[in-house]
């Protein structure tokens, strides 16, 4: 049963067990899919077979009004017309019953198979056909007419979007030569030289005998309006028989199509040089067919299309794979493994050997791009990207700035946070190695900098003098980093420490929050009905009442009643405290500096603003509304719910505590000049101290920027142009000397609005057939729409007056949403849930199907513990040490290699540069033998591997 | 192909069609599966197949170390060992690859079948297995030595629950004589006669050819320890042959397995007589499977156990379905078809004709089940029951007490609520036709006597001796309605008019919950900082100070300043305003009566008990906790949100407004007696014109109870002691005259907290095998669990003191809480979400696959109109109207015969008694001609029946 071209496929199942390293041939950098430029690449490229859209013609109304009817579509997967709703159904994955396959098979094996027809029109085609059967000349004539017959399609004309990205493309060529594309949007979302094939099926009474018919145009011709989409037909079949219970026809007629909407089966019908070809490939695909038992499975349950296709590399022989037209996906699929996982190491990393030697590859690399990195923005996607990120960076200037100048005093306040974030941002943009990383203000540096603050003021130092120095330091040390080729240790970085740190920086995150929200509570108490007293009057002087009387009044009173504080004999009036001064008065009561309401009000506001952007957040993943409104909003959460809160307090008019900003273009902290003196009142010595926290402040931002560079360099992603870790860090290193200058805060590479950045500048197939999410096809690299977004973010500089009317409690609900976000984004997180699930719920994650439920329990609770110490380490007076500790994490994350077998700390984590030689190249030993799983060895490929570390908490 | 005993499957399409009307043969009351007191009936039913447990042990290890080791077990569903995780995989759909079914087949074709062996234990039957293989003997004391070698099982001493139930009917006879059932857990999931079946399969590298046996035990015995479960063996299938690539054996093993866990060829191979019967079985399954086309489908992907099995009523023939192990289930399900359905009608609401006829025929038909209406009641379970629904019904005693004191000013307060809940409980379990019911003060007519008070207040009339004469005439008419059985007429309130109901009554209480929280605040407003002034001190009479010279100065100062308010010379302090008072003063300044932050607090409040209840609401669908945990948070989520609410306000010590408790047994309005007056301040014509009203309130009455009796009785429950319309209608009028004249609420059954109260009675099977729903047997029908909780309702009124502290914003939380349940448990809200859901992305909803959206938009917008109109109704005087415009729904669904189809009502909603006539007995014209979906007709079947109405509102 071998196919033309084709191996044996029962043997197909030893290639399951090959690695994924052997197939990790050198493929460079930049040799990815697509040359530089080639922005519609992959589409140009032959030879291919063309896609195939497969309609079920259905004939129907036997024996009274008999017409032709469309009832089903394919082209990933079915499409079912819902005749009584008139709709079609959502595309689903096409499930059969195995008879009717069998029939179909018998009838194909008696019937007329017709390879290579030449027929020119459908007229030409059914002649053909009809002749080929041993029919009487009347019922020949009979059966001719109604082949002829124009069958019903149903066009949906509304409810079909074109999909994502299709709008800013609608000058493709293929889209122009066709006027019909008013009257089918489907045919939008077909990429150009698609073909049609066309299933006749259906019961007819004046038929004797069942009549079958397969033919194969040899040149696609249009045929008439047998298809919806006017489209050239290369298959066409027909099936047609005397009535049968159970609609058996029906049935045929969709196993033929889903036949055809086999991507192998297609490849061998096309090449098929006769009956037996066909045969064989039914047969083929007999084998590959997964069976549900009945009885166990709802067979009208009409399954939704999986999230990420099962490979057709694993299917299909090499050969096959250039040329099906599944082979873009396919190998797309293959390359991400091969480039990924946790045994690819990124080319960028090799060591060089040579003092900056790594500094001087990332310049070389990133110089022949330097030209195509401004023209490749030329694209209107761009627009909307950089409107995207720069509400985003100011919401985090905004953010970072209010909460930086909250710790620090204003030290660094949120015009600080503007013009640094302008400044660096455009600065990084134009000469770092991986232009789409936007810096920010980030947690880990948030959290040192209110260390180092709080440190500088138990020792009465005058602070920005200090924080330069450490500025200075932390240059000088990441420079060296970047001569001695540092970086390359990020491999270190498992996702044990990444999460460690996270889940620490993410902590801290909600603690503060929360701290703050108590503090505002706790400086406009709530007044409880029995406390003292509350309200505030008047007092004027005068007649009966003075100050120096009042405080004898009030001195005396307290020594007989607790409760009352007796001014005496006043002359008084309620006019609010403000009023009171100005009319001469002084305010007098417990109440005269504390608002009523406010507590109350502050908490309800940071709720409110917290529970509106995880709302928000998740509106994406809701039903409701288009997705571009969905997207709006989900994207834009963070901006809605600081609007929202504003809108609430101003509505309202409370006195809520309001983000602090300058009334004019000059540093917060009053008094001082925009560029630092280096020693202020500091003696000389601690220039030279401050080398020991530069130290702290060098390792966390060198984690920090580098754990963030490894995500976005991600294979995944499919950049051309190259990462440039070591120029990167030196970037970063220079912009710390600048900031820390001016007293403006430090920045590193920010996870997460980078990753929202390059989410920002996908290039996606434009056609997208119904069922099928859009082929990634890589992202627009150029360095102008992060220096745009930081002009802009300059330019905000002068919307400072309208942002004092941000009220704090807002600001800390935004902040909490960050930690819990974050949070709740690691994998970690999601095993400490598991200790709460009971087994039987448990989902079923694969890491469970792999490691016994108390190794997982036992590496989580490694996780907790080091995650308490880290924490209690964070609230002794040494809190500043933390950044060590973190590095510790790599420690103990090397002793856990005592404790788990590689085998599950490939599960629970990645592996480590060295552990990668101690997984045997197959499946070590226990497992090896008592496989209980045979085709799982693929599930992880399945796995869609998004960015899961949400590091940098911005 | 046929089977012994069995028609021909081809064919078997046919019998869809047959509609549910022609299966509804008479089935009379009680005439259900059981008899009156045969608790644990259905298991004493012969003859049936019993259970099979199916394992399947694989030879692992070669060629090292030999031994068998169980990777998978079947019962319903297919059980995966996940061997490095050592844990067994959750329940799900096989899956199968088509090839290992035809090598199987091969193989069994080609080996030793032994059916009827009469083997005694393990050794006699491996002896004969290896004797009918023609091998050397060497090789056959090998193969008999490997076969007796001991397999490895996977028993999971933890993590596996009994069943729900099972704790209470541990005396079950077939547990006590396993004194292994510690030892394996799955043992107490199989029901008694269970048998096993035993699956070994494997790669013997010393085999030269395969080698096949399948075998059946003429009487099965205990096998040693071949399978995990000590149970006795029926059937024995083993599998070897020479290694292959891709663990062929492996895969046949599982298909031999999935063959036996199957029915029907399970039926098939007890009564096989020789191979060719075993083979025609396998074809007949291989006939039922269903395909999913390879490279569209992850097959390592686990199906989770859908909810509800496909029948098998529509797979087996009649004579099959009384004797599989699957009898139980699709017997009950065909059964529920035959009785439920839009065109089941009630048995017990057939019209007599007689005057009181139909109330008469339920006293006798209830007559003969009173005493086993208290003997049923004598199990454990009922205890539970108690505590859950005494708990729910003081819950609602306490909100609708509180609310409707607050809308009656103490009319009826929470004392009342408590004694009439108490007496009208007790009463109607003793006398009503359905003794689950529990009565309730529900949300029409909250409503009706929010409006009808307000009616008298606005007429100055004396309200109790008003409402007593309402009293008097809705027991009049619906003593009229139960003479004439005008309960037949229910069967005009379509969901249709169900669902305007409840989203009326849902939107008042929505809107009033909010309504009252505004009214609060505005009773203690929010103090702005620029608002006139805020404070209160304490004024001592004396020297410079005194009332009129205060208010003098107040009117005096208004005109020069709105600000300020200038009591002049004073003698103050700062006491509180009650201490103040007692020292002698007098409180002044305008915040002496609000108390400030008690508007945001209470605002606070409102959305913690609303968001509370929501959330514990749907703990029972997360993942987290054990399911008795879940359950108990979400039974309780009402107390919960409570005591949650009652916990802060305490904590905060605020003086929120409180639930208004008398402190003596003595009615809520001061001043008035138990008893009420028949006319008091009332003229004595307002006895007669309290009819209008009457007729109005009976309207309401008799809708609310009789969609609650019509809900409560639907024949998914099983209920065996049958209905009783008239007589709980009858009920209700005499309970209505008790609780006018005494001046307590009026009550009618309750929805929600009825089938609660029927939930937690429910009589499920013990065993339930793992993926299995327990099969529902039934509902301990009995009154006592009823009395039980009303008489503890009544003892609970000493409860009162510790009442007083439940501030009423968590009652007002509460309430939307009740309002927005209710709202969202209704259809119609899913099609109103319809609306703003693009097409692409609406649920795969049963309806949307057949009636086109324009016209389920049209449906919808229909009910959206009606409702707009009945509100405009409900804002305006005439408000009190209100019943007869609900009635008028009933009107206006008839109307829309019209506009829609037959067929597209049946859908949308439910047909009315004329109408049923009017859909043909097949599908109607256009649809049955062209029909696209051919299974499609038994959909409707596999959709769970919930109850859908969530009508009273509390």
């Amino acid at each position: 049963m071998k196919l033309p071209g084709q191996q044996d496929f029962e043997g197909s199942d030893a290639h399951e067990n090959v690695r994924s390293e052997e197939l990790d041939s050198g493929l460079g950098p930049g040799s990815g899919l697509d040359g530089p430029s080639d922005i519609d690449h992959g589409e140009s490229q032959v030879p291919k077979d063309p896609l195939l859209f497969i309609q079920l013609n259905e004939l129907l109304g036997w024996p009274q009004a008999l017409e032709w009817r469309e009832t089903g579509r394919w082209l990933l997967f079915e499409e079912k017309l819902d005749i009584g709703a008139g709709r079609w159904s959502a595309p689903h994955v096409p499930v059969l019953a195995l008879p009717s396959l069998q029939k179909l098979r018998s009838l194909l094996a008696e019937g007329i198979v017709l390879l290579d027809c030449q027929a020119q029109s459908l007229l030409e085609l059914v002649e053909q056909v009809v002749s080929g059967e041993s029919l009487s000349p009347e019922l020949r004539g009979q059966l001719q007419a109604l082949l002829l017959q124009r069958p019903q399609h149903h066009i949906q004309a509304t409810g079909i979007r074109p999909c994502r990205g299709s709008n800013a493309s609608r000058k493709a060529s293929w889209d122009e030569d066709t006027p019909l594309k008013h009257q089918n949007p489907l045919r939008r979302k077909l990429p150009p030289g698609a073909e049609a094939a066309a299933v006749l099926a259906g019961e007819l009474g004046f038929l004797e005998q069942p009549l079958g018919a397969f033919v194969r145009l040899r040149d696609p011709v249009v045929l008439e309006s047998l298809t919806e989409v006017i489209l050239p037909s290369r298959f066409f079949c027909l099936l047609l028989g005397p009535p049968t219970p159970g609609r058996s026809y029906h049935e045929m007629g969709r196993a033929a199509a889903v036949l055809l909407s086999d991507p192998q089966f297609q490849w061998s019908a096309r090449r098929a040089s006769n009956l037996h070809d066909l045969l064989a490939a039914l047969d083929a695909f007999l084998q590959e067919v997964t069976a549900l038992p009945p009885g166990r499975w709802d067979p009208t349950a009409r399954i939704p299309p999986p999230k990420c296709l099962p490979s057709q590399h694993k299917r299909l022989p090499s050969k096959l794979q250039e040329v099906t037209s599944l082979s873009r996906r396919s190998a797309a699929l293959a390359e991400d493994k091969r480039r990924r996982g946790p045994h690819a190491p990124i080319p960028e990393l090799q060591r060089t050997g040579r003092l900056f030697g790594g500094l001087i590859q990332d310049v070389r690399r990133k110089a022949c791009w330097y030209s195509s990195d401004f023209l490749d923005a030329l694209h209107p996607q761009c627009f909307s990207a950089v409107f995207y990120i720069y509400l985003a960076t100011v919401t985090n200037a905004i953010t970072f700035g209010g909460l930086l100048g909250d710790a620090t005093e204003g030290a660094q306040g949120v015009l600080e946070s503007f013009l640094g974030t302008a400044v660096a941002g455009a600065a990084f943009c134009l000469m770092a190695g991986q232009p789409l990383t936007i810096l920010s203000s980030t947690g880990p540096v948030l959290v040192f900098e209110r260390l180092l603050f709080a440190f500088s003021r138990d020792y009465s130092l005058d602070y920005l003098p200090f924080r330069l120095w450490v500025g200075i330091w932390v240059a000088t040390f990441c420079l060296a980093l970047v001569a001695t080729e540092a970086s390359l240790l990020v491999r270190y970085f498992t996702r044990f420490t990444e999460e460690g740190f996270c889940a620490l920086i993410s902590l801290i995150f909600i603690y503060d929050a929360v701290g703050k929200m108590l503090n505002l509570i706790r400086a406009n108490p709530i007044q409880r009905p029995g406390s003292p007293a509350y309200g505030c009057f008047c007092q004027y002087p005068g007649t009966g009442g003075n100050t120096s009387e009042w405080t004898s009044a009030k001195l005396k009173d307290t020594e007989d009643s607790v409760l009352g504080v007796r001014p005496g004999l006043v002359n008084a009036s309620f006019l609010p405290p403000s009023e009171c001064i100005l009319q001469g008065g002084s305010p007098r009561g417990p109440s005269c500096h504390t608002a009523p309401d406010m507590a109350f009000f502050s908490l309800l506001l940071f709720f409110t603003s917290f529970l509106c952007a995880i709302v928000l957040k998740h509106v994406r993943n809701s039903r409701f509304f288009p997705s571009v409104v969905r997207k709006a909003l989900s994207d834009f959460s963070s901006v809605l719910a600081i609007l929202l809160g504003c809108g609430l307090d101003a509505f309202l008019g409370l006195a809520t505590p309001k983000l602090l900003v300058p009334t004019e273009f000059k540093p917060t902290l009053p008094g001082r000049g925009w560029l630092v003196s280096p020693f202020g009142a500091n003696p000389w010595w601690l220039s030279v101290a401050a080398a020991l926290p530069a130290l702290l402040l060098s390792i966390l931002i060198f984690m920090d920027q580098q754990i963030t560079a490894v995500i976005l360099n991600r294979a995944e992603y499919r950049l051309r142009k190259g990462a440039g870790f070591h120029l990167d860090l030196f970037c970063v290193a220079i912009l710390m000397l600048f900031t820390s200058a001016l007293g403006l805060p430090w920045y590193v590479s920010a996870t997460v609005i980078s990753l929202a950045h390059m989410d920002s500048l996908r290039r996606e197939s434009k056609a997208c057939v119904p069922g099928e999410a859009p082929d990634f096809l890589g992202i627009r690299e150029q360095r102008l729409t992060g220096l745009v977004v930081f002009v802009l973010t300059g330019v905000s500089i002068f919307l400072a007056p309208v942002l004092k009317f941000i009220p704090m409690p807002v600001l800390y609900g935004l902040f909490l949403y960050m930690g819990v976000a974050a949070l709740s984004s690691i994998q970690f997180m999601k095993r400490v849930q598991l200790l709460l699930i009971p087994r039987k719920h448990q989902p079923d994650m694969l890491l469970l199907r792999h490691v016994p439920l108390s190794r997982v329990h036992l590496f989580t609770g490694t996780q907790l513990a080091c995650l308490g110490l880290l924490w209690v380490i964070k609230s002794t007076p040494a809190a500043i040490v933390f950044p060590l500790m973190l590095l510790g994490l790599v420690a103990v994350r090397k002793a856990l290699e005592w404790v788990f077998s590689p085998q599950e700390l490939l599960w629970l984590d990645e592996l480590m540069p060295e552990e990668e030689q101690n997984v045997p190249e197959n499946r070590p030993e226990p497992e090896h033998l008592f496989r209980g799983n045979d085709s799982e060895d693929s599930e992880l490929m399945y796995q869609p591997k998004a960015p899961e570390i949400n590091i940098s908490v911005n």
